[in-house]
């Protein structure tokens, strides 16, 4: 088994078989000691963090698995904080895949002047750029088909997948009376070309709200997990 | 004749026929007294600027007119450095539609993961929103649909009608030995909802370049108007 990247919360290791494994680390992003999904520097490790993390994930990773949404994923073993997925390859450098249904974060610091915060967006897609150094900046379909990074035509199975896959979520969130405002993905080629869901599906990937307030993504983990 | 609007670089009066009347300053965008166009503040007077501005755009308006490419334009005096145009209302409040033929200034600063600095674009097609307290954010066709903005058939008639009137833009440059390496637009609507192109064309909309050097509007309107 060798290692051959090392994230800011994840491990991942070559397997003999020719799958991957990603070891969950209890590493979480964030500034100052304080637990931010959407910052690009590992900020503190809690305890549980990792295992916590992929028991939501495997939990989403199955459902989908039974709607024949593809995904790269093959199992997960909890006790290990490991799962096992197939090899895929990302999108130049990697991409980031937004579904939003209501105004916040740097959709809302963008376009505050067209849109008030919390206002229901429908299931909007946007995609940014996975680069620390730029601030992850947005991206034109146009600019993705231009810099040979997605065609038009893997655009809209991106976008497509992107919104089924943010329903199922925000359904499953619903069974807890847990609101989902936005979430992000990763998406990849494998064998043959298909596009599938890659990466995780854990708190620290969505912004959920519980009767108007906002939920941190371990609370989040631990309603889903009841 | 009733002033309506107190612009950066631009009064606007409402004439007694209904159409209205820009009054081109001096002034011009920057910061720290260096003139740059992509400013959002004034930056400094300079004696002829806008006299000069409204020559280049006179230049263009009619070269448009003649291709029957529709604009706000209606005719210009250079002497009292005004220009008579029909009314037209902007998208929301106001929108900047750039096409980009190399990759500089904020598409650089963006893309450079991906893009090297003076790469060619085959006449890239962005939209910015007009909010200065938020850095003119760059937003998606979804998103100005979503906002509604702007429908998606109104955003493909701005799309073409930028590259077409980029193309005559840089068309025009090229006979001067000059390169055209981006280049901002507005667009409003007309009585009836037609698109057409408003504001001005002159050397603070675009960057231009002489033999890999860059030239500064001022030297740009007056190697175009030898």
């Amino acid at each position: 088994m060798k290692l051959v990247y090392t994230g800011k919360t994840k491990n991942v290791y070559e397997l003999e078989d020719g799958n991957y494994l990603l070891a969950f680390k209890d590493d979480v992003t964030g500034e100052n000691g304080v637990f931010d999904p959407g910052a690009n520097t590992v900020g503190l490790t809690i305890e549980g963090a990792g295992r916590a993390g992929l028991r939501l994930t495997k939990l989403f990773f199955e459902v989908l698995k039974e709607k024949d949404i593809p995904t790269h994923y093959v199992d997960a073993n909890i006790e290990e904080a490991t799962m096992t997925v197939k090899p895929a390859t990302v999108f130049g450098k990697g991409l980031e895949v937004i579904c939003r249904y209501r105004a916040v974060g740097s959709f809302l610091r963008r376009y505050g002047l067209y849109v008030e915060e919390g206002a229901e967006l429908d299931a909007f897609v946007e995609v940014t750029i996975k680069d620390d150094g730029r601030q992850d900046p947005p991206i034109s379909e146009d600019a993705l088909a231009m810099l040979g990074l997605l065609t038009k035509e893997e655009y809209q199975v991106l976008k497509n997948l992107t919104q089924e896959i943010g329903g199922v979520v925000k359904e499953e969130l619903a069974k807890k009376g847990i609101d989902l405002y936005d979430i992000k993905f990763e998406f990849g080629r494998v064998e043959g070309g298909q596009i599938v869901l890659i990466d995780e599906i854990s708190g620290g990937n969505m912004r959920a709200y519980k009767d108007g307030q906002y939920i941190e993504p371990l609370e989040l983990e631990k309603l889903m997990l009841l």
